[in-house]
């Protein structure tokens, strides 16, 4: 078959023919309808240090998708065919300390769809079931394949107390706006967002968010502790990866507030610990999700339309044009592009 | 001024004269604009044993009300004249354990409006500082004057993990109605009631409510069963008092639930303890509102426009037609019924 | 090889020959060294109308054991032969949504050995890799096997805010026992415990227990209540299954205390919900261990020595005694009992 | 009356004849017994820049104390003369969103003993009766002097899951010290601590901690891995304030472990944010202690004898040798210092 690749060290990306995966215990064969586009595939891309660091070419790459169960490896029981299933990323092992205490989305041996195995940017791929999460029928195939990023956003977002609490959200990237749908879900009762693509300001109000703003130019500060009679918003998530949204939420959070770090930075950042300690803030640091209690909120506020994230689905593209989705998801100029494989 | 008492033992309320209320020290003045009301009032209507037991005439009674500072006692700070201010019936001492462990709602030396002390159905009242919750002017005076009975539910409510759950309410008196609508608003994802009078159905439909049951002829287990793939409901409230409930509730609570009880009983119930235990269900008992963490929530979410409550209160009079008001209250034809004091 | 087993419908075990357990996939053949009874065990061998409703002989029964690991099935990775193991003896299925939620205590497929499948009361058995937890060789055999009621225990004390709290525990069954030392292991400041027989009265007090009481002759409310400035314990935990307890511990528990109910009753129970509503406790229904994560908190204080259950464990005797130890757990004459398999 | 005052700006303090405190409504009056020194203590005497900035001389300074109620104001109810009390710090507002949201050590309109208003460091203080915490007379003197900040290491402590847990503190001055006994007292499971001061290392092993490293020397973070499989400490607890100790707990703490921090540091610390990110670590900012729960859990924790803090007091100096309690405390070559009045 078919598949987009990385043969090789470099920039780019190739498509090339692969084997076809196979079926072993345990696992599920899928066909794929749709796959999305995620930072981390960028980072292959364009074989930054971490990609050097990290994967081993050739490699299928790619690990947001959904699709339909064609096969059931032996043992597999709550699967069967013609089930639609999107893919969670992270493999896991289930017997490290993490995995026992109900914390798999640290496993110690965490094995990544698209960059430690396989991926998902082929006709066909092969995961184990646990990875292959049964998804309500009612869910469109470009919303069931995001719900991997999207699952980032609900497990930030419901870490913190968020029914009735103002927020502020800091970067308007996928999971950025995706947060933005799930805070206001769950209960916000009014949402700042930041972000300083314009394109991007446009799509976070179209997700919801009360008011938008470029940090860059506007008084994010002075705003928020006007509105919210000097004290800050009472959950703050991070979602850019920024050392100024680091400064903006150590000032905008209230006392007692809520924050959830999920943004990767360059290299460490500057800190103000004591204004953090006076606060008396709490800060979960966020990764990947809940397995799998993250997943069934998501599949239930997704089913119910309670949640509808659709605006940030900004572009659908044949696979074909694979090339174009990676220049519009690098460009800034998109929201979550995703991939049609049918 | 004149004011609505319970003059002497025995059915019935009373129109008469009373002396006007003094500001003391650490109190306010509050003009009342509106009042609603209570099943307590009902009780203390009726005269039943509770009632009895536990009131002493004369007295005002009433104890839902908003209104508009008058006038601010010594060392008062955080109030001004004009506020718009709602009544937390629940005068507490602030020193006993519970209210140092910051669980004031059971203070071991509660006194309530219009039960304890004279209450709010009346012209003017004066309350304890922290009874008279500050309130957003842009939140309508029907609905300030219901906020007692809705942090009620606004405490049931958030005591569970509501976000992508769903829902069972049993009962659908004012604060099960309250109960649907602030689910919703924090994230719930179906919500199933039960409530055994007709209008009352009717008014859980108009909240937002997906599934809306007579538990005396329909099959409601059953039906919660078939739509929560066998396993039940995330989330039970108990708002109805009926022993019944209880029976359903337990049956369709999913292993791992959690409950949250609210409705008082007129005897112990028998309880199936074995059946809450094979399925490890956590149950908050649920009395009044957390001080003052269920106040914030809610007007935050009141005052957003996140949650809407105005389809439950169904009838606003003058006060002159008081009576009117307990027979609406009484007969189960009504939502809330606010009284109107400008 | 010779096991105890229930051969058919009755009162009553029988030591038969059966056939040596099969290595499978996913599965470890352990050697077992120390078995334990449970009252489980006593309902089967007594035969009573669950297990009549339940067990389908022929069975090897028992499910308390610790062992070494002789053989490792396939694509387990995380166990070698020679560990010391313990038994977990909820089988579970891993995709049902309690299990996916981190509930698998309450997973909907769960399978127990020694009632649904062949058990432990053998020379050797063969269990699933999750089955045989590997414990910390400092820990005595002896202790070693009682950790599958033993984390009962621990479930029940750490669903609790047990820290500076007191602690009625009304039953001093072996799980009441086990409670006692983990309460005190983990910061309970007082425990007061109820128990009819006196041998088990005697246990509690070396466990550690300030109070222990006969609750058919002491008047356990009056002095729970003058101790604790008439407000009652912070926390309860009820393991004796008895109607009377839940009486006593609803009136027992402070206005905003915990329960933790373990002890499974013969029939439901008339509770006093209103007492219950009016103090607004949280109530836990405690059912086997969180798995994996009470299992790492219990290895973590045993072997550290922070907990010693020591005393509870009365009896050690070789396994060709079981009817003795069938006796001594039916007397009450005994805290656990512990069969020698060496 | 004589009392230990900061009369002017500049290094050094004063003894000097101050006037008798005036009983106010909803104060009390203590005669002081016992008092103790705070590193914010030694910030005033030398009057470094925080000092400068926020101290308006003349002042009595100190807010660490207990002693005797000696009179009652108006209007409080729950203290009586005769009882032994002992200071916290922060007088607080009551009103503000904090407050409200029982977060009242982060009160926005906090004032400190010793600070902001008149000290303990003199015969007789009057506070507000929330300030003079009730003590039961089994705590000896030198102990309930100190509850203030160890208090602060309850609430570190108790804000994690403590108990089963494995712990590192960074920093053993007196909170560090303190957290070690009380880590130990709620169940912690092995407790590695670090010190630069040989003398304060003394104290740390005295305490309680399993193993107590000079940071500067010892391989803190290869022996944590090799104990805890590699994994690293279940729970950090930062105490030092040095940034070093912020790069350690990076380090050492496990995936999905908690941290308190409540070290004040100098200037910003650069953070690994990632790797505490790749970690999906906790992270709880302590300030002050919960009001008053922290209070409640600590006088349990002291007067049932489950918590033993005693050697971190090293010396009791009568009150007019306090120059060379300051001496002594800005040494390192103490644990705390407390001076008696009597």
């Amino acid at each position: 078959m078919k598949a987009i690749c990385k043969t090789q060290p470099g920039v780019g990306l190739q498509l090339c023919e692969v084997a076809e995966p196979t079926l072993q215990p345990g696992t599920v064969l899928v066909r794929v309808l749709r796959t999305s586009l995620c930072g981390t595939d960028l980072h292959i891309y364009s074989w930054d240090s971490w990609a050097q660091s990290r994967l081993k070419p050739p490699l299928v790459i790619g690990h947001e998708f959904c699709g339909i169960v064609e096969a059931i490896g032996a043992g597999v029981q709550h699967l069967k065919t013609g089930d639609l299933v999107a893919g969670e990323s992270h493999i896991t092992c289930g017997v490290c300390k993490p995995c026992r205490l109900g914390q798999a989305h640290v496993c110690q041996n965490t094995r990544i769809l698209g960059v430690d195995v396989d991926g998902c940017f082929a006709p066909r791929i092969v995961v184990p079931a646990a990875n292959a999460q049964k998804t309500d029928p009612r869910i469109p195939p470009e919303v069931a394949t995001v719900q991997d990023p999207l699952g980032n956003a609900v497990h930030a977002v419901l870490d913190t107390p968020i029914a009735g609490s103002t927020v502020l959200i800091t970067g308007c990237g996928a999971i950025g706006l995706f947060s933005i749908a799930v805070a206001k879900a769950c209960g916000a009762t009014r949402i700042y967002a930041t972000e300083v693509r314009p394109y991007r300001r446009q799509l976070a109000e179209q997700m919801g968010a009360d008011r938008v703003f470029d940090p860059q130019v506007d008084d994010v500060l002075g705003i928020i502790r006007r509105e919210t009679d000097g004290l800050g918003v009472d959950v703050a998530l991070e979602m850019s990866g920024h050392p100024s949204a680091i400064a903006l939420i150590t000032d905008a959070v209230r006392p007692g507030g809520h924050i959830s770090l999920l943004g990767l930075f360059t290299q460490p950042v500057a800190v103000d610990l004591n204004a953090l300690i006076f606060k008396a803030v709490q800060i979960h640091a966020i990764l990947g999700r809940k397995l799998h209690a993250t997943w069934e909120a998501m599949q239930s506020l997704l089913a119910s339309g309670q949640l509808d994230i659709r605006p940030a689905i900004t572009h659908i593209l044949p696979w074909q044009e694979y090339e174009h989705a990676f220049e519009l998801t690098a460009s800034g100029m998109a929201g979550k592009v995703v991939l049609n494989w049918e």
